[in-house]
């Protein structure tokens, strides 16, 4: 079946994706559908969080209301990274005021050994439709970005059952069972790929993998832990440029831009532009790094910090991005602040 | 007054921060003291942290526990980083289960403007006086150390009044009231040198400043906020060499081995030891850097790759630690294996 979506009119993402020159860089916002805006604000009275994940027309709403205020260059659908845990037939639950919590981790070798792929495209068939809506509803206004939990950050949560400072216990398991634990891995890697490849052909223009909690990893267990599934993925999702996000993992962006498939890599805001040029010798496109608690900084200074950023990093193989996700008690004028900035930016020589 | 000291036994870790020549690398263990000791607990049962702390015969007995068991090269004085806080006047409560509390942050321009270098060696007398006690107890057989929070992380509690993932409030604190902040950060400093001569003046032989949540802060904004506060505090604390443990920044390691008076360096476990030499060209002593996770795998894994890390980072201008507080439920025999691994250490070549 062909999806008739309407001429795609603003490939800016894209192009800085291929390396093509560009006026300005392209901008996003990870979290950029979330609790700072009102509208959103909204639909969270009325509806459950599972709810706006799993309705098609919700989700497609939510994605939309940043566009319609801001104007951004691309449209990331608004989903969570659990939805493959829950693929994967584990129960996640969401009590207001606290994190996601699995009432059964896999706190077992017998647990993780018997996990097994699922049929991805049906079980997460509502992360499919609201990609398509969207992707319609954008009318070529924006790209749409889909995206997925790398498989570390979510063999985090699976074993840990909720969010942790250090999740010493993920590791743990690693060290003690390392057959079962490499075998939950592969199983997610396995059904992150089909997924990504599954909302690539429902509409999905650019896919982001995030990597949350790499940046807890020491190098040597990055290399061993994070990243064969990290390019097992870039190598095995076609169709669509790849953005890789390992926040923290400063020490494995040479890696990532060399040894893996992917089109960009997102940098966070402890890492300098220059140190991420370097590292990646101006070969990959690279998005970021805004310090997303700069947003409560006076307008005026958001908006000379993001020139110069930009300024740092260049405006070629560039996405202008926060670092890590907008916080939710951000004044609204503030995000616009930060989109404006980046519109507004003229290269000076 | 003069203290009379019994003879200094054991001074490994001295002749490891003055660049001297030793047989092995001297080893202590971050947060040793505490609660994955069962001793710990038992006092933990009897008395509240704030009892456990202001009582020297108390504090001096915690110290000593792991001196006992694990026999380590260095004991670290029992106390927290928060104790500060409170002399300057601020109220912090803890109740089981949850992280320290100021029930009254500073969260106005008016109040940082407010604050004052206090009395400190008065108000925190009890620290100095546990100091001078198990200095005694030591009997030299043990060195001493003493430490106090870096400015820029006792000013995140401070604001924030609590734990936080990214402390967003007190850097927009920072932002939003520049003046009434950097004073603030004046006071916690000139407290802190204070604090830290007193130390050494009851009986410490080595200082540690925990900047625990450096590694929050861009490069830009660790070297405008964090880094001139540590660089006066090593310039104006004398009489004992100072190690700076600036958690998560590893874009600074080589500024704070050249631009200030530190004879140490802490390292996080996610920078490699060959990256901490090379940023530092080998101009340091370095300590750490076990991953505190790795302490739950099994006791040969631990001998092994303790083994490895001295062999990485050279058992000279070294000492060895974990990257990161011992976490509360390792097993104890996991600790002691890690002791036990590098007084085991032999130069293979």
């Amino acid at each position: 079946m062909e999806n008739n979506f309407p001429e795609h009119k603003n490939d800016l993402i894209l192009k800085a994706l291929r390396g093509e020159e560009v006026e300005r860089p392209p901008v996003w916002m990870m979290r950029q559908a979330g609790r700072y805006l009102p509208e959103y604000m909204k639909l969270r009275e009325k509806y459950t969080f599972f709810e706006r994940v799993e309705t098609p027309d919700l989700a497609t709403e939510i994605t939309m209301q940043p566009i319609r205020r801001f104007k951004p260059d691309a449209a990331i659908i608004f989903s969570d990274i659990l939805v493959v845990l829950q693929a994967l037939g584990l129960e996640v639950t969401l009590n207001p005021g606290e994190g996601p919590r699995l009432p059964n981790p896999v706190d077992s070798p017998e647990k993780a050994l018997s996990l097994s792929v699922p049929d991805v495209e049906d079980r997460l068939h509502y992360v499919m439709e609201a990609l398509t809506m969207t992707r319609r509803e954008l009318n070529g206004e924006a790209t749409l970005i889909g995206f997925a939990g790398a498989p570390w950050t979510l063999f985090c949560y699976m074993i840990e059952g909720r969010g942790s400072k250090d999740f010493a216990r993920a590791k743990a398991f690693f060290w003690q069972h390392p057959e079962a634990a490499r075998h939950a891995i592969d199983v997610i890697t396995e059904t992150t790929i089909r997924y990504l490849n599954a909302q690539i052909k429902a509409g999905a223009q650019v896919v982001q993998v995030f990597d949350s909690w790499s940046g807890l990893l020491s190098p040597e267990d990055f290399n061993e832990i994070a990243f064969p599934s990290l390019k097992k993925i870039s190598d095995e999702v076609t169709g669509a440029p790849m953005i890789l996000y390992p926040k923290g993992s400063w020490y494995a962006l040479e890696a990532l831009s060399y040894r893996t498939k992917a089109a960009g890599l997102g940098v966070d805001w402890c890492i300098t532009p220059e140190y991420a040029r370097e590292a990646t010798r101006n070969n990959i496109t690279l998005q970021g790094n805004f310090d997303p608690s700069r947003l409560l900084a006076h307008p005026d200074d958001i908006t000379r910090l993001v020139h110069r950023m930009i300024d740092r990093f260049g405006a070629q193989r560039y996405i202008a991005n926060l670092g890590h996700g907008i916080l939710p008690f951000i004044p609204v004028d503030h995000a616009g602040a930060f989109f404006d900035a980046v519109k507004s930016w003229r290269k000076s020589k």
